[in-house]
């Protein structure tokens, strides 16, 4: 059996190799490539993925598969080999399923339907992109169609960006979440009010920023013999390799931030993807494992470390020292309060944390309605606007700020959007244990010693990888199902305590 | 047939995607990766080499050009398809013949030698490097045994540098240009002086220089929609694609002329890459067609264009606004006479345009010797200090600045330092038929006038990618074969006219 493990483990060495090109492609085309390289680049990457396609689907690799799995089934259950038989077979099993043709048609209106979108945001008319986004509605279903085995036609998207999360699972969590946000907004927000109360506003140039950010970044572990961090539109965090890491961040030279806290947020996505196990590189169980827990990862050192008091008393010295003005005046509880605040806003992407699940909720009630059939596509933009009212009180001015926000559906991803609030529930299920585990962890922030912390997420989260499934996963760290009590008992007592809510609620 | 056609071409266009995604590796590499990715790096490029072999080597590909064949004996012999099918032809024939496990041999060797390399130097012992360079040597021995059809050995290794090149050509043309060099050195050369006769020295920012290059370089022809500039350590230009072109360059914050000349001849490499005609797009044609060609187009931007009286009276007031105190208190005859000052040194990638040649020539001779047996690797660093006396007429104070000073043997590249030269000769032949067909070439330089220029190479040279092998591309322009002459005429007018020979020798 050694040969075949040796032949598993040479070609999902080889996958792995072909996901990391893949990744470069991509960050290069959103940091570097000059805009003349994009047809190009649009061939090469479509090279790449059928080269990656074709080894995915290998008809030897599932004889391979065939003849390891008896063996695999003797193995210890949590061996990395029998884990790495168990992802094989999953990756092929949903590989295979998908005729070429329609591959080929999912890539064709991924480029189209944000083409479509581009010209419809451009002219701020919904109209310009329905035939795309009725045509991505279509295709996911025949999409959907290749398998079997689900019990709702939306686990099927789901499944693909978070491995085993369900329909009839996740309805139940964001109706409880939902149920519970819609009061809390209406408590505590302020639709008036600035984004963090209007700190960090001023005039910074990008150089001042940027040097700000590696300070931060670096006393929270940021290597730069491993990492970088560059400038981008939407920022993102790459892992070409767990020793190449690369970030990136976006600079408004009248609002820091925007730098500082987009570098958090990709600083942890960044974390688990340098975090996985030595054993684990080079094979297919050498990635984050789904994206709900890598959003935890991120969203824990935006919000829970990054919008805690005690990063707060960290930073304030800190900013006042390398970005002057930043946060001039404020005292440590200022700040804290400031970094808090709730106003409900039209752009998921500029929504602070308490208002930000509310935006996910609506997109998740859309898709299924888009996907059942109960919402058609021509009345998609009047239930968006009904459902903004109902959940964060805002009217709707126009598409833009409205349904024609996100990218998203243009590029046919469906099924997406919950992994954003999945990544704040888990990461809440996750801050509970880890303050369990290391109880001096406030005072540890507020000293800049970061390194437990760190510690504890790549023990607990990193090293695996994608060994374990995601549900697993978080059973094995925690003992629980997801939850959505720990996210808001976490949320209430923060703004309790940063005097945003008059008592904690 | 035009079904197998379009099987070739579209078999073509992978081969030219894979080929793309190797130069960015390549790029990124040298360019943004952070040193951590390296072990990571070297992996990925392996795996994308393997896959880049297997396409070029399949059977399936044999057939589809047996098949072909016949019918494209009937084509006109310049049309695209039938020069496609003899480059694949070509191309597919090279590679099959080394068998996989030399290839992943060399791919070692490369690796090991490179390491061994960088412990000799900085041990300063050629000793470290010896049992890696005797190695190389070996191998490129067990190279040219997979070829036959070649009359000397070497002409195996000249072929995949500049295809077609013999070593019964090259011989006497090396030493014609030897024999006028030498003299040549010692009338105009002067050991004591400072390159550039001390011009361009000072203290200059990055950032000023930065801004001064793309001044210069967006004159000539430079796009920043289609090109990029970074720095680097050992400037380089690629062709991602046409409209991808990423030149780098290397700032010396004490003298500006290294910034300067090597993006100018960067420049002219990365015009090359960029002017192949739309229809050879994403085929093997759309390629530069040998090292030599590529380094005409180079050397000609650099020291054809770059060094003529005409360019340092375009460029002396530019200089005095970008780069104040770089070339302060010359005028344009000092520009002239310093830019070209003769200086016999140690370094090759330091050396002037009068001298470089004869530093190539030595490692022809070099590498001549070690590869019909006549010299033993242990006897080169004697063998390389007498070359450089005798040639230069300089004495070698150790391998740092000698014998270990090029990376190329390391990395198993022998044949290729000849195209360096070539480059020379044949830039100065195209730089005849240019000066007849634009008359006012001159004068348009000195009006920064530089769209003539730049599309007399991109017609004569450039749009023809790899269409015509290198002898028959340099007879279509010239009507001529591989000259020596010209070069020395050029270089001889120019040296007297510079003020640098006391008169035209």
């Amino acid at each position: 059996m050694s040969e075949q493990l040796a032949d598993l483990r040479r070609r999902m060495a080889e996958i792995s190799d072909l996901g990391s090109l893949g990744a470069l492609l991509f960050w290069d085309q959103q940091t570097m490539m000059p805009p003349g390289g994009a047809p190009a680049r649009a061939e090469a990457a479509a090279t790449l993925a059928r080269v990656f396609h074709a080894r995915e689907t290998s008809p030897d690799l599932g004889a391979l598969l065939d003849a390891l799995e008896p063996w695999a089934a003797e193995q210890d259950p949590d061996s990395d080999d029998a884990r790495l038989v168990w992802w094989a077979r999953r990756d092929y099993e949903k590989a295979v399923r998908v005729p070429e043709d329609l591959a080929a048609e999912l890539t064709r209106a991924k480029a189209l339907g944000q083409q479509a979108w581009i010209e419809a945001r451009a002219a701020a008319d919904f109209s310009l992109f329905r035939d795309a986004l009725a045509r991505q509605v279509d295709l996911r279903h025949r999409y959907i169609a290749c398998f079997d085995g689900f019990e709702h036609p939306y686990d099927a998207l789901l499944d693909d960006f978070e491995p085993g999360l369900t329909t009839a699972e996740l309805r139940p969590l964001f109706a409880e979440l939902r149920d519970a946000l819609v009061p809390l907004v209406s408590a505590a927000g302020d639709v008036e009010q600035e984004r963090n109360a209007g700190a960090f506003k001023g005039e910074f140039d990008v150089v001042t920023q940027k040097l700000a950010v590696l300070d931060v970044l670096g006393a929270l572990g940021y290597d730069p013999d491993r990492w970088r961090l560059d400038p981008t539109l939407h920022p993102f965090a790459s892992g070409i390799a767990p020793d190449d890491v690369r970030l990136t961040t976006r600079y408004d030279e009248h609002d820091f931030a925007v730098a500082l806290y987009s570098a958090l947020h990709e600083f942890g996505h960044g974390l688990y993807e340098a975090g996985s196990d030595r054993a684990l590189w080079r094979t297919t169980l050498d990635d984050p494992v789904s994206l709900g827990v890598h959003e935890s990862q991120s969203r824990l050192w935006e919000n829970m470390v990054g919008r805690s008091r005690a990063f707060c008393a960290w930073l304030l010295p800190r900013l006042n020292a390398t970005v002057p003005g930043a946060v001039a005046g404020l005292d440590t509880a200022g700040l804290y309060h400031a970094v808090n605040t709730v106003q409900p806003s039209l752009v998921r992407t500029e929504a602070d944390e308490t208002t930000y699940n509310l935006h996910i909720i609506l997109r998740f009630e859309l898709e299924l309605a888009l996907m059942d059939g109960s919402l058609g596509v021509d009345d998609l933009p009047a239930a968006w606007d009904e459902g903004m009212d109902r959940l964060l009180g805002v009217q709707v001015p126009g598409p833009v700020e409205g349904v024609l926000q996100d990218v998203h559906w243009s590029a046919g991803l469906m099924g997406y959007f919950p992994t954003y609030t999945l990544g704040n529930l888990i990461g809440a299920q996750l801050w509970d244990r880890l303050r369990d585990d290391l109880a001096d962890v406030d005072a540890q922030i507020e000293r800049g010693e970061f390194a437990p912390l760190r510690e504890w997420l790549r023990e607990h989260v990193h090293r695996h990888g994608r060994k374990f499934p995601p549900r697993e996963l978080l059973r094995r760290i925690t003992g629980e199902e997801l939850r959505v009590d720990p996210f808001l008992r976490y949320l209430r007592e923060k703004l309790a305590d940063a005097g945003v809510l008059a008592t904690a609620t």
